[in-house]
């Protein structure tokens, strides 16, 4: 094990999270906001800058890595931040239990959006933009970030990191240098996210003043769903409503396929099966629930809008809401139940199980029922037309059984707390998939306050697993990991 | 596809089915019942027995069988019996509507006990005994029994069919010839039924007459769970439910073990892996359940005993209660639903996924997260101590993961009903894995009567899927199985 390596490369992705925690001072600032939240950023700020830059003199044996170290930086990663970026929530009081800071955080950086805070409208400015700017970082990936923006001697180590934090845009298929293709994406990330924040600072909607656009946009690109109004997005305008919806689903796309636009390759873009899928997936979940509550509503634009707002909300993992859908009839909670196992596609910034699994899934299963009929004809599953290999479908179905395990084991420890079993449920399944709200108690209007110390470190650890596509964690915490000579 | 012998084992089955439903005439006679029940049972039992006859006649011109010919034998067998079934409580008035009846039989076959009768205890015994016994006919399987006391000339050809109705005790390697193995296991049916009727009949409980004790042996046997009484088992002594919780897990064990303790060999059945983790499971869950409903109870005896109850009821996927856990704190409410999805031992006459795969994909998960840390050091899948295959892996973790699907599928499709999430979630999951009640709604207490015509139906067939272990029923279904020279 390269010890040292992994410690450096912590060291650097810390003097990043402190600088980036920094930022929210600009906010203390122009709020003129009480000598306590300027502390609360400074402090920890500082701490991990000069920590940081400790670890990062460690000067490692050999740059060499492999996927067990890719693996325990990826764990560490997310571990670390969330240690140190719950620690303004902390000092300024905004949330002074432990546990609601580091679940909160944590939230934030796994993109989830679950909150504990029970009024988000009293939070000081920096606070609001410190939680919504861990989805941002998160969304791409800190440790994205550090590879692509942070000279570094050796492109081939990058490798396995950057397989190991699986979510995220995948990089290096796209040009020949890993550090020029995790930089192409960033930039991809700060255009679209740059476009969304004028479309809603410069549109009709009057509450949307530079503040709130900047902080849905940031939650809306990180596909992280923290609103900071009490009723979401219920009460904006339409226009905003729709924008924001149509950018939840462009954020719950892969990034590889911008790129393919942007360099002209429409063709193999618009051919790609995941994509298929998923605006299928969204075309018929939009479909059933539009016609399911226009019972409810009796108008067809709103309910269209209702039901294309929540389906792009969860579908990509977000989580905000334009309404509370635990009103909603059992078949239109069930189709969100639904969409919150498959999240969008691979390499968004999107959590869950991910529409190309979904697909591989359904087609392997498909074959397999039509093998046991005729035996002697075997036929081969395929994706974008290319064969996938046994291999390929095995260590899918394998995640598929984890991420199910994951989910039974974490809602039996939180049931604990005696909520309601659709609580429970849809509490559980939604941190693993990095959405936010759930049903019942944790619905869109609710919150995750309500749980107990125990149950919101367990959901912490769920999000960061259903963050890190369960391997890479359960990678960590194995006591194999950290024997010598495996 | 050889048509001939499949319409001549289809009608050696219709002559045996009404054979069988003609014994409820005895109770017609012991009770002095209606005219109308005469006839509910003689008209469709003659009307099976002579079509059988007819069908019978047929000469096939080859006595060859293949798995497609299996599986098509065992789903239809499952669907003539229940269309012909339920035709008694049809005629009798019981349930005078088609899908009630229909849902009502398949419930009693799949051995899984859901009820849509709102009043069980105003039913006449001969229907009482006669839904009962579908559970006692199901558990073990008509097809086996046809197979097992039909003389037939050619061995050989019943291999692929028990094979394809896959629950229920397996047969064909305990002794050389299919036929008498098959006769051996329904002979430990018959005896264990018969010394559970007189442990019932013959112990303090006054409440245990002949016929109550008939009936709630038939259904413990066969796992089912269809009670006489609006309070299941509520109401009777102790010692009724202890000796009714040890038969349920007892019917719960893969019939194998028993005859493998018939010849003396104890020492292989201690071993056998899958009995320990089945007994694992019932004490951890046990444990859960009683330290969590002690708090309610304050009565340890009591709450043990109501905790052994429910978890081998729903293990052993039989469905009796002894109280209404719908009223239980949410840990234990969790706890119910995972044995749910677990269900017994292979080769038991219960349904759900069974601990053998449970064990097979905990393991081959952990495996999983092993080779990904060491991939150079390739750990081998054992069970009982010898390697399982990486296709007999695929297979299981391909039949989880359709059972995942058409269980998603099925909940969607009754969501329509607008029952809540619990409600349809449990419905389903107890459905598929032919339990009987789930919660909420459908909780001990309650019936899945509120259900539509439309979800009666789907709720039919999921029965009918999870009882053939999915594959059969979905081969039977698909185009591709009547199509020539497949």
């Amino acid at each position: 094990m390269n010890y040292g390596l992994i410690v450096k490369i912590l060291g650097k992705i810390m003097v990043t999270l402190g600088l980036f925690m920094s930022t929210s001072l600009i906010f203390c600032v122009a709020y003129q906001e009480n000598l306590i939240n300027y502390l609360a950023f400074a402090i920890p700020s500082g701490i991990t800058i000069i920590l940081g830059l400790i670890l990062n003199n460690i000067k490692p044996q050999t740059n060499k890595i492999g996927i067990k170290e890719g693996s325990i930086i990826a764990g560490l990663t997310w571990i670390v931040s969330a240690l140190f970026g719950c620690m303004p929530l902390l000092i300024s009081g905004s949330l002074p239990n432990f546990f609601d800071a580091f679940f909160e955080i944590v939230s934030g950086f796994t993109t989830t959006g679950a909150s504990v805070c029970t009024d988000v409208e009293g939070l000081a400015h920096s606070i609001k933009f410190w939680r919504s700017f861990t989805h941002w970082i998160g969304g791409m990936g800190i440790l994205v970030f550090v590879l692509a923006f942070i000279p570094e001697s050796k492109d081939g180590s990058a490798v396995h990191i950057l397989r190991a934090e699986s979510p995220g845009p995948q990089v290096g298929r796209l040009v020949s240098r890993m550090q020029a293709s995790s930089r192409i994406l960033y930039l991809i990330y700060i255009v679209m996210t740059l476009i969304l924040i004028l479309l809603l600072w410069l549109g009709p909607d009057t509450k949307m003043n530079f503040f709130n656009s900047l902080i849905y946009s940031l939650g809306t690109a990180g596909t992280g769903g923290f609103a900071i109004h009490s009723t979401g997005l219920e009460f904006f305008l339409p226009y905003t409503q729709y924008v924001i919806a149509i950018f939840m689903l462009l954020f719950g796309v892969n990034f590889t396929l911008y790129y393919l636009i942007l360099i002209g390759n429409i063709k193999t873009t618009l051919m790609n099966e995941e994509l298929r899928w998923y605006i299928a997936i969204v075309v018929i979940a939009v479909t059933i629930i539009t016609i399911n509550i226009f019972s409810i509503y009796q108008n067809f634009e709103y309910s269209f809008r209702q039901a294309l707002f929540q389906v792009a909300s969860i579908i990509s993992t977000t989580g905000y809401s334009s309404i509370d859908f635990n009103l909603w009839p059992s078949l239109s909670k069930t189709v969100i139940i639904i969409l919150m196992v498959s999240g969008a596609m691979a390499g968004s910034t999107a959590g869950g199980v991910k529409v190309t699994r979904i697909n591989l899934l359904t087609k392997s299963s498909v074959i397999k029922v039509k093998n046991i009929m005729s035996p002697r004809k075997v036929e081969v599953l395929t994706q974008d037309g290319k064969p996938i290999s046994s291999k390929t479908i095995e260590s899918i179905q394998s995640f598929f059984i984890i991420y199910i395990i994951v989910f039974i084991i974490c809602t039996l420890l939180i049931s604990i707390d005696n909520f309601s079993i659709e609580t429970n449920i849809t509490a559980s399944l939604s941190c693993i998939s990095n959405i936010g709200p759930g049903l019942g108690e944790v619905g869109p209007y609710g919150s995750f306050a309500g749980y107990s110390n125990f149950s919101k470190f367990i959901l912490s650890i769920e999000m960061i697993a259903g963050r890190l596509e369960l391997f890479p964690l359960l990678t960590l915490f194995s006591p194999k990991t950290w024997k010598r000579n495996v």
